[in-house]
């Protein structure tokens, strides 16, 4: 997490300031970076008192081009409708595993525009794509439905919570390919030498076989383990 | 979500019950209920433009159990280190499951207190467990590091993505206990049968098995199959 930094685009309103950089201590991030035409005085955000460091520790920029210089993955975060043709657009869910993968090789920056106008297509330029949180469709009603401090800690929320999930994972890691097509060759030889290929063509096809050992979601050890059993079955069938 | 009711308790910042409106909005939810000792003007708060008919529709209650009574399960969020032995205590992230599941049966209610003080021991008793939104633990710092708007965001956030992966689940459902049972006593013979059980007897233990059956969390119909798929392999061997 060390990896993302927050840039807010033209963020005026201290309190808003202040509440991001709130969320931000709050879910462990530390690297937030401010971009204005003019300086912005964050007297009034201070008063967010247990991010006071954080705040302090805030980098100014005139522009997004040297907010962002040192990142190689930069994502515009955007209200739902304002999709442009020239991005891809992710919902947060799934933009939290790219931006985790992206953040283990290099800097990722998270931009966030003004709450009146949203980024500008200036700032959106240097975003590789746009993330959005995804919200119920209003008949009529354009504008976005949270504040900056609010859409940022949702956006916080949702990177952490997928890390931990994404840690479980980790230490559970899923068979390789090879062995989930040994299994599937092996499974197949099975279903033939038992018959059951014969009564249930459909079942037995090599793609819905590839399919069914997919769903197992196995671990690299109980593939190995199935690997094993499903050729002593073989063994003991021909022997 | 029609089911899930947000109560703020003695929150007197109308920009932050504007701020809980509009995310309540934007994440589809409706019944919003105040409680404050006396009445609190929300024409500030009414500036959330597209929240308005929720804000206008917002019931008002001078007691925590008046605002409550027609909920079934009513829970309490609170920042973290603000546990008290009294009450169980879930992260957001299992809360959601609960929530739902009870929300499927009757009304829920979601307690948010003042920001400065929390949630009361009066309020809380009227809870029968708390949520909190994990943070990361600071040094020293005892006060949540979100505010009430950031912290209903991220709750209402949660609800509605875990609603929409246990849809999804839904539509796979899960193998029952007996055929997880039964595939479990059929594996083992077949371990048995081919001689498996001799040369690696800790991996044939029938929990041992159990664990491994479970971890492919099969679905009914693929439950079905390999419990065919099994007995024809039973009957092969021994045939």
């Amino acid at each position: 997490m060390e990896r993302v930094c927050l840039v807010l685009v033209r963020a005026r309103n201290p309190n808003n300031i202040g509440a991001v950089a709130r969320a931000m201590h709050g879910f462990g991030f530390t690297d937030l970076r401010l971009v204005n035409d003019y300086p912005v005085s964050l007297e009034r955000a201070r008063s967010a008192v247990d991010a006071d460091d954080l705040l302090q520790s805030a980098r100014m920029f005139s522009s997004v081009e040297e907010a962002v210089a040192d990142c190689h993955l930069v994502v515009g975060t955007t209200a739902v409708g304002e999709r442009t043709l020239e991005h891809p657009m992710h919902a947060l869910a799934s933009a939290g595993d790219l931006i985790r993968s992206s953040a283990s090789l290099g800097q990722v920056a998270l931009l966030f525009g003004s709450e009146k106008t949203g980024l500008s297509n200036e700032a959106m330029s240097h975003c590789h794509w746009l993330l959005t949180i995804p919200m119920q469709e209003h008949a009529g009603v354009r504008h976005p439905s949270m504040n900056l401090g609010q859409a940022a800690a949702v956006c916080l929320y949702e990177l952490v919570r997928s890390a931990k999930e994404a840690a479980r994972g980790a230490e559970r890691p899923l068979a390789v390919s090879s062995d989930v097509e040994r299994i599937t060759m092996l499974l197949g030889e099975v279903l033939g030498s038992i018959g059951y290929a014969k009564r249930r063509p459909a079942s037995a096809e090599p793609a819905e076989i590839r399919r069914m050992v997919h769903r197992l979601s196995l671990t690299q050890s109980d593939a190995r383990r199935w690997i094993g059993v499903l050729r002593q079955v073989l063994w003991t069938i021909s022997g």
